[in-house]
């Protein structure tokens, strides 16, 4: 299977710096570890801050590029109605991924915009939430 | 390990009548091919209908009697404090699935008592929804 | 026919105890007297305080057993969702019925789970709503 | 008994036009087989689509004239409290009906300004609805 | 001074029948003691229970025709945007009465429509809030 | 082609009087000119301050009397159920027009009860709406 | 009669300075002349910044000391539960005025505390306001 | 005097387990204390997870078989109207407590539906909070 | 013990007017009463209408100089964040006591500023919620 | 006239794929067909999926570089304040465009923060919304 | 320049009591430092825990006495539209200031009534927020 | 120090165009003669319209590259939880800017996503709120 990964604003700290904070895996060595994995899956990886270029990542991967997409969209989440136009628009099974449980926190992030245009969605399992994506996918 | 699935109210209806309808597959059918999938663990069901017996139920398996409580609470998941509070009275980690994308249904069903409550939530991949929630577990 | 009519929490004290308050007659003995007026028909009567309890019974009922459901579930019809979805998962036809005039009461009272997956609603006719319900079942 | 039925905006569109969306039952054909069905009664029946005029019918027959009104404000149930304050100042008894169950549409048609001011509603049982209310009079 | 006074829905009521409920005195009394306490001034009369008819009367004294507009439009003070409308539209100055404290009464009638394009605002002193108003045109 | 022409309350101050505010031309003026530059369609006007009045006007134009109507509903746009529930129940297309940006204004104007039974919605552009709503039909 | 008018906070300010913003008449000014005009009653007049102090005052005529109290609150009007509660627990009438068309203002001043529990309310007739209320209490 | 404790869901787990949590104090040996220091009066207790049978319970209680009850509702306190309804049925005097502070904790707990129909409410004191509530029946 | 009662705003009115109202006790002959009944411990008294002062003797008896302060805030309970303030500032326990059940009352009564940083709360009882809440530091 | 034309997220997909849903012209075609329309006006086309760089073109032709802009903001439409805050700023009049009725859609789509700042607002004409926004230069 | 600093409820017990909790500074003494600081001009400071003084003292300062005026008003930031009026009345410019950042706190802090009316506003720099508003002064 | 200072969307267009609308000093010029000001510090300048660059630049900065980051988001302070997580993610300190105090401003300006992610906020002073922000990092 074919699978590409979006990561939205700020995920690109992940394990890079204050690993104190953010724990000692960055998510290169953690999709790295994902491919090992799965070697028998070609998985892609895509992240950016920028809201309009993860709107242009999923229109390029929609059409049957990949069998699905797991994005977690950080905090566009919870204000980005332009991602989950994308999502909509799409044929590509989108699946939503949150490494905490959005709903032990603020209230803001209570709101999910692009949960109701995904196939389904996970929070909460740290970063095994990703893995648990893929196997959603094999069924 | 030791797992525990509660379903909560009209639950029971799934693949027993109207089977055009709920699809063919009851949840005791399903139940019986995950025990198969899964021979090496064991694996317990409790349904009930009444919201006071499901927190009763949390209650018995909350401190260290399995290895992890599945709950698909079904409409208490948005009207019941009393499972909330029962989950956060517990060690047992309780992970919440849902069958349907409810964030795809109406507005009552985006708010969750108990998503804030449970260690990770899983939504939207049909009966195997339950499935990932076991592999959860697995790391 | 056969008619199934359900009462919810509270409406068991209805003319038992304190008469002065809530009339003289019992639910009981207007439902018998129902049974001579329709003595053509079957009806059946089920109480409960157990908003469980109801949404079993509706289950038991839901799939011809009865031709019609006529449902007074008192504070559950504000608070219930797990009774609507009761509702909504049976084929049999089911009448929301209230003795008083809910409108004029609380807020909370004003808005109703029930109401929109009932096939009727029928409120304010003291005991005479549940004699209505019937006669809605006969065209 | 004497009994007027009032009908508000757009309800005279029933069965004269668009048949195949309306139905086959103009108000009036319905209007005159309740008549017959009720031949010991005086039926009157009024309609308008301006809002004064409905509240200078209601304060006509407020007082004694008729034993009974039957009123489906239609769209005027959620926007008129002159409509309301008409059926607050009379004495003669008003039933609300609704041809289709109004909770099951959108939101502005869950509030209704009339239903705390009339002594019953009845809403969902297609023209039924209308019998339903005279039968109400007769307890 | 030319002075209309415009009253709005149910109002055509008070003191006409029911008089144990709406006290003794018609409009038109009041309006005939008004006419004579008021000898020097031209007092002219309208009542309507349609909001459009209000919005055409309130045209065609805005334009310096009167000196001064009183209106108690009723039920519409809540509801009408359009009665409001017209009172922006006009130059002659309009004061709103009330007979009753609105803020005593339910929820609804605490927001008026018209009272932010009003002069002033009178309201409370039963009938006399009207002669308060022509007053308040003195100075 | 037939077009109709409908204008809300106090459309008919347009021009009339206090030009100086409401600027020259009057509405019956400027329908002038759009005759003149139209001459091979049929244009038709009709104004009314009550809105009982608008529905009947919509509901005689309905139904293929004419090819398209052009509804500026004024401050109704706000307030009135009826009138979109008569478009609703029409067949022929209603385009929705504002001569200013009603959403620059106060809040109460920000939502539109037609707007969305609408075929389609022209702003801002003063008397222009108009012209541009019936080019609207030509495609 | 004996009348007393108690202003709130900041109306101390009414002329005393910047008399271009404020008007050239203090309310002192303004009450001499309210004492000449009526010249066979006694009016007294209190002023407080202090929320509590204008407690007390109400409090100490609150009980047949005068015949009536004229208040305008100010900014309290909109805050002071405490004053409400004040004018509820006496017997002697309270009149509320207000210099502009509170309605007219920020949405925060659309509210009174103090409206629901006097006897009658008089805005917008700039110091006029106080003497309609004098004469509000002659009938 | 007779008085009967109801304890709504999850109080079962106070000093039972984790003691470290929940202190060392069950409600059994709390109970078994106060009835050493109210050894004149009856003591009755009674817990229950199910909504419904609490409603029953005070059913029971409700018409003089005992001289107060004293309830805490837990969960139950937020969601049940109908609790709260079997409450204002009876007529023997109910108080609420709680052991915590209600209003330090989240919002749902801001709310009771059961507050309203108590005679009484005391929160805050700890399990001190039932002595005080037997002691305000002794006055 | 030493224990201060502070009582808000209105309270002065107590017993001593319009006793048929309420009630023939005066807060200073409960306060006598009280008293004689806890004659081992000082009790001390303090009333105002005036907020401002109300927090400064909170903050005068916030560190050790009492052993409890007992507030009964009246109107101020509800929109007083000031006295919440000096509550979470000082170190002196405070209890909340109303002697009404203030949420049988109006909505705005409902909310209260003080509950979540106070002890503990007592309300229902009428004058006997002070004594409960001397009772409540003993313990 | 130089006119151009801004599209925003989403809008780069219409015609391109999957022309079964979304048609079979591209807005590429659209624009050919529109410039030969026009051929005496220079048209110009920016599409981009990221909110910025909208921001960016309306500020390069917001000093006179062109006579018009039109703008169709798609999902940004709803949540992007610095897109207003572009248009606020600039002297070239701004059309905002449509393509579906936005009010027949969900209830976010209800709200523009766009609308305000526009000279005008075309929406539910389909491709058409274009080209009457284009006429609406032309006066 | 000759500057005031005002001081709202509860910032009287800044270092004064309680040393550990609110550090050692009292504000007498900072304000000692700031004169020292700032020996060229005249700072003067005011506190009060009655709202009603802070408004006096503003207006007090209003007209010129001072060059500008520094505002704590702590509590009744949230709370005080008579606090903000005063600020409206005067012409002497105001700085908010806040020690923390009350956009970190409960909800309640996050509306400021007196925002709107100052000049300018600093928060979050411990009592540092005082010298920058010195600071502003100057330019 | 190294302070940086990061500009959000249309802030480029201070003082460029149209400085009669915007003032004759470009930010810029502004920040040269900041430059000159602080000669001692090292000042950094950053602007951006797009949402996920100003979160990069964030990132770029936030691990002790810079003593201080002054964040002006302009529009993006009301829409961007994007920006806020990146604040809360890093370690150097941010403050908060704005030119004009955004509490005069419409009410979606109230509300700010930044703030209580900031260490400090500056409003209102025009462009000397930048100097006020560099000053604060002095102490």
């Amino acid at each position: 299977m074919n699978i590409l990964i979006i990561n939205g604003p700020n995920l690109n700290l992940l394990g890079v710096r204050e690993k104190s904070i953010y724990g000692e895996t960055s998510f290169e060595e953690y999709f790295n570890s994902l491919k090992k994995e799965f070697s028998n899956d070609n998985l892609f990886y895509f992240q950016s801050n920028i809201e309009g270029e993860i709107v242009t990542e999923i229109q390029k991967n929609g059409f049957g590029e990949v069998d699905g997409i797991i994005l977690n969209a950080g905090a566009y989440t919870h204000t980005s109605l332009a991602i989950a136009d994308a999502i909509s628009a799409i044929t590509t099974p989108v699946i939503e991924v949150h490494i905490s449980n959005i709903f032990k926190r603020e209230k803001v992030r209570h709101h999910s915009f692009i949960a109701p245009v995904c196939a389904g969605s996970i929070a909460g399992f740290g970063l095994n939430s990703y893995k648990l994506a893929i196997l959603s996918f094999k069924k």
